[in-house]
């Protein structure tokens, strides 16, 4: 496949001889088709596999979450990060909101659900793109949460407040379920604040009654081949999930960062919606170690979509690699 | 949005009650569904808006090159980038053949067209994945040829020899029509470079045939709001197309790059089949200077699919950040 240097001299004579051609030695007439334009993106869904079982990213939509959010975070510093990663600089951030489904040929479990219409039109889109993914929501045994903010849980139910997913099974931490239950913290949070305890509530309720909701502990093993990972501090029972398959593993890990451009280089900065700051930060940075020092591949629910991707150690921090995007 | 501080002690108290709760408060029966695996990955298509002009990537697939191929690269250098990659070290380096869309609204252009049937299954998807973007090779006006190796050109043409898209023009530089047609050199190459001039011939035969091949020269406008951008060295002729609406601008720059996770970090290494590898490198050197000095857009066809991001500056060479997926 070597077209060799002696061609070399060739090429600059016919380069030459090429530019006194000008233009349109043969030319015709375009047809002029006019095909429409598309007008939207195709749909935002992504597959893999993890040993002999399949993970498809389902993307619910995009949010903008502003800088003030990180507490931490500096102009001047945040503007470098941004900067970095090729990003305007501005005061509002977009990022993406994922949801995973993972299929094990004899199981399929849904990780998260995005936000359903509790946050405007740029989300809500799960229901369209796991449509597109081929699978239908009565299809579904297992939802498992990482936890129950209204961009990962208000996906559970339709607008009526009816179970979106009929057949499946809603699996979460018990100290997740038990804070946003929790009557009397809910009755002493800002008004703001009440209305996620409200959205949480209403989200598992209806699988609460149909004895289809199952608390899990920080520890063990979920469904065959999903273990879970306890990752408190963004919320109290925050919770990622290990997939593994032979020797493959991907560790789903929820909401460790919220904005790629600044946490990867940043594992403080934290969210001012953490329910712990320190606790999430720890929690971040804990999470960063593991997957970098084992090489485990993550998916986010707020990195790039499809949010799969590996952590690498760079200077006192650390970086985020995605995937190439590839055949299965 | 703020779950103010004072809830993180309770969160503590929670964490430490659900501790000892253990799994499955409540249990339920999973349906299994058992869906099927999809088995395949998604079509590989992505959309993006340059001013009122539509681009869409269209996959042709994957290929894997030898790191042999960079007479420059060695295995410490080369394994070292891998690994800031997150890359396996391995002699052989994945890389993608992206084919692009443009749709200006009164007139669809392709830019390149992959493989085709000429090297194995991996790739030769372009004519699915045209489809699945919506578009049949009849609606196509304008072809623009980066430059006629048959990655790029063997998909101008059906397996019996027939145009593949039978109303369009093919648009090349004149430099490089003259060197593969080039009966003379093509007898002094070595067998194998045969096979690359017996092929591009046969690619744009049907259309030079048909009154519908047209040379042109190394600057200029070649449709309207598309101009050229001559880069010479991979091929004698091989050329860029700048896509310009409004303020926005998008670089698709054929083969400048081959493997992402060397190049921009080593702009000297060329490849062993550049027809001119200190020409290939000093137009490369030109092509990233000028788009992260300007912060213009580029789509590359061996650049991680969807092949479209920014080139930034880092120490002595370059980085590649790939655009994050969006809406349009």
């Amino acid at each position: 496949m070597i077209i060799t240097d002696g061609s070399a001299s060739v090429d600059r004579r016919h380069l030459l001889k090429a530019a006194g051609t000008g233009l349109a030695l043969l030319a015709a007439a375009p047809a002029l088709a006019r095909a429409p334009l598309a007008g939207s993106q195709v749909a935002g869904v992504y597959r893999m596999k993890v040993g002999t079982i399949e993970v498809t990213a389902v993307l619910d939509g995009h949010l903008d979450l502003p800088q003030a959010l990180f507490p931490k975070a500096t102009d001047g510093e945040a503007g470098t990060l941004l900067e970095r990663a090729a990003l305007p600089r501005a005061p509002q951030i977009n990022t993406p909101v994922n949801t995973y489904l993972v299929n094990s040929g004899d199981r399929l479990v849904m990780i998260d659900t995005g936000t359903a219409t509790a946050m405007g039109p740029t989300l809500g889109q799960m229901p369209r793109n796991l449509s597109a993914s081929g699978v239908t929501p009565d299809q579904i045994d297992v939802v498992l949460m990482t936890h129950l903010h209204p961009d990962h849980a208000n996906g559970l139910i339709t607008p009526d407040g009816k179970p979106f997913f009929p057949n499946a099974e809603v699996v979460v931490a018990g100290s997740e379920y038990d804070f946003w239950n929790d009557q009397g913290l809910m009755n002493q949070a800002p008004k703001d604040v009440q209305d996620f305890f409200r959205m949480a509530q209403a989200a598992v309720k209806p699988y609460a009654e149909a004895r289809r909701l199952r608390r899990i502990g920080p520890d063990g093993e979920v469904v065959p081949g999903i273990t879970t990972v306890a990752a408190p501090g963004h919320t109290p029972g925050h919770t990622g999930y290990r997939i593994s398959s032979g020797d493959q593993q991907l560790l789903v890990w929820g909401d460790i960062v919220h904005i790629a451009a600044f946490q990867f280089a940043k594992p403080d900065w934290s969210l001012a919606f953490d329910t712990n700051q320190d606790m999430a930060a720890a929690s971040r940075k804990r999470m960063f170690d593991m997957t970098a020092t084992d090489r485990i591949t993550v998916a986010g629910m707020h990195l790039p979509f499809p949010g799969i991707g590996h952590v690498l150690r760079e200077g006192d921090g650390y970086r985020f690699v995605p995937v190439a995007w590839r055949p299965i």
